[in-house]
């Protein structure tokens, strides 16, 4: 069995969880409430593929400096949510809304964080938000301002208690997944490991059981009846003719003795062998 | 192990899938998309209790007529479902829109359907409402019928684009939530019932392994070697005392054979014990 990575790396959630419907649970969440989300890993790394991203974000994640900064703010979002093991909602370093959501084991093991948000929580007007502009956007050329200015007027609107509804939602789905998914991979693995066990067992029973059986068996051959009642019959005889009676009747006695052991050892095979 | 109930019956759900989260997950989902839900099996048992149900809906079903026209109703689109194996919207026998979300395994077995909606595609006027209660709300005591038309006004209207994007996320969520738990206790009896096989294997192997075990002591300790050369001494020396020397030489060399085979034996024995 190939090792597990460690717990909330790319490469554990890959493993462990279907990332292609997790990816479509959240792709359609965002979708159907307006706002954006990424599940990452606790360093940051992406788990599934960006949903719903806004033009305005797509935009800034596209300048290096701009991308650094939203970097930054994902991450102290992250930061925040592991620390607290709860939902953080913080402003980004546009100005934009989002929602860093802790992803836990059932033993309270944080193995990822689901970023989301992207949003506003009430409206603009233009003039603020140029104002936002020239203290916060200084990593923008200053002929695409307006543009972006534009972009980021058409981010939707949510309300506050409802976008907490949804990050608490998928929350609780995503963990539940996670946990129902992790369960699964641990048991197979302990479970797979038992068989091995197991299996050893069987062979190690059997190879000793067919140890014994050619044990017997050999004693069986090398004490062969035939040659030993031959032998004492013709020591009898030897006996008998050179006159010896005492040696002649002792080893007829042994003889009988011995005829019996063997006998009582064969019947007992036999009765073995029907089992 | 406990066999598991038939699949998809109420019995099968409470064993397969931990329907507390399940109840969670629905109960949120409705409420903060505002319509009504719960998850019945095929012969439309109520698996989950229900979530966000209309004060309208429980006013009807508290009536015996009224429920029994629910049931009809909510039979009608389960069955719907069932035949098509997708989301059915459908509108019930008071006009209030619902749909039915069949949940299946991943092998296309249906295991159970999500009822829900409870809900406007349109806002009503008061005189639409009270035509239509006089046709179709005939299980109403007449002096009641205000206040449920009343109640039917406060229904939520909802975007029929919105409700069925929420029927197909809930669908993917609970099936695939249902699929996970499904292959968890299915393997799970799977291994374990490998286990037992396994178990038995080994415990046959021992069995088998003592007895060619005991079969091996018991032939040894009947062919005392002590026994067996004091006898053929003795023969030996009574040979001689009888002056039979040909009976005496023969026994000696059989004597010595007899203390080589069973030599050798002892021998490789004592490296059987040393594995």
């Amino acid at each position: 069995m190939v090792p597990l990575a460690p717990e909330g790396s790319v490469d554990w959630w890959r493993r462990v969880v279907d990332v292609g419907v997790l990816q479509d649970i959240i792709d359609r969440f965002a979708c159907s409430q307006s706002f954006a989300a990424i599940l990452t890993t606790l360093n940051g790394e992406s788990v599934t593929a960006p949903s719903n991203f806004s033009e305005f974000c797509k935009r800034v994640r596209a300048i290096p400096e701009g991308r650094d900064r939203c970097w930054k703010s994902d991450a102290r979002g992250g930061k925040m949510a592991l620390d607290s093991g709860d939902v953080k909602i913080y402003r980004c370093h546009c100005g934009l809304i989002d929602m860093a959501v802790p992803i836990s084991l059932a033993d309270g093991r944080v193995i990822g964080i689901l970023l989301m948000g992207q949003v506003h929580l009430s409206s603009y007007d233009r003039d603020d938000v140029l104002e936002m502009a020239r203290f916060h956007w200084d990593f923008l050329p200053e002929e695409e301002m307006d543009e972006f200015v534009d972009l980021f007027l058409r981010i939707p609107v949510v309300d506050e208690e409802e976008i907490h509804r949804s990050a608490s939602l998928l929350k609780l789905v995503a963990s539940h997944i996670v946990n129902l998914c992790e369960r699964y991979i641990t048991e197979k693995s302990f479970w797979e490991r038992g068989m091995v066990r197991m299996r050893k067992m069987v062979d190690r029973e059997l190879l000793e059981k067919s140890l014994k059986a050619a044990q017997l068996r050999s004693l069986q051959r090398q004490l062969n009846p035939h040659f030993i009642f031959n032998t004492l019959n013709v020591i009898y005889r030897l006996a008998m003719l050179e006159g010896a009676t005492q040696t002649r009747d002792l080893t007829l006695k042994f003889s009988e003795y011995l005829r019996y052991v063997l006998g009582k050892q064969r019947r007992s095979n036999l009765v073995s062998l029907s089992e």
